[in-house]
């Protein structure tokens, strides 16, 4: 079970990495973003585009995040001047990316539901060039 | 010896992430560097300053880095708009930092020699925002 949702996350991860590579970026995966917790998952980079990805592939309709590591996400973005996207796919659908501030405080943690699943950015919005 | 020689790497990489996190940069270390060959060792990321790092702790005098590795590189700093910084430290001495294009080209690889070594960017200068 922990092993399958390992690998459901790495998949997800590549298949992004994939998506922005074919649109030009550099793609850096972060070195133990699983275990640090503190970098997001991937970093897409061109001249001018630089963003972070933290990547959510779930079964389920609901996305948490814990409210402490969505601070230092919050924390992360600020120093780094770089947004932080949360990118989601449920299962048989389109990835939607949302930015921090876009997740509701539902208590302990920051959550979207599959409401809000649909309202998210789609990947052209994400890696458009103002 | 390839052990030793990759522990040694990873110590020293180790150090100047630290050195970076004390300075205020998030840090995010790049998962595969050593076996894609794609992205520099380390990003150092503050708003108000962003490069890479390609860490070499070497116990010779000489710097070799093969034209292939230096031109994808090149070319990932020309995509991504960070400069690509070689972090070079000889045993018992301090780090220094060389801009590819301070490397010289010695047929079929970019170096730097000891002499050079002492003309490197101490680490004040890079991390120093202007």
């Amino acid at each position: 079970m922990a092993v399958n949702h390992y690998a459901k996350g790495y998949r997800a991860e590549r298949e992004l990495k994939q998506m922005l590579l074919a649109q030009g970026f550099q793609v850096v995966r972060s070195g133990g973003s699983g275990t640090d917790g503190v970098s997001p998952d991937l970093l897409a980079l061109k001249a001018s585009k630089k963003f972070a990805l933290e990547c959510k592939a779930r079964s389920s309709d609901y996305l948490h995040i814990e409210k402490p590591k969505w601070e230092l996400m919050k924390s992360w973005e600020e120093t780094t001047g770089l947004p932080v996207i949360i990118a989601w796919k449920i299962d048989r659908r389109e990835w939607r990316f949302f930015p921090l501030l876009a997740m509701k405080d539902s208590g302990k943690s920051y959550s979207l539901n599959k409401k809000e699943y649909g309202n998210g950015m789609e990947f052209g919005e994400v890696i458009k060039t103002r």
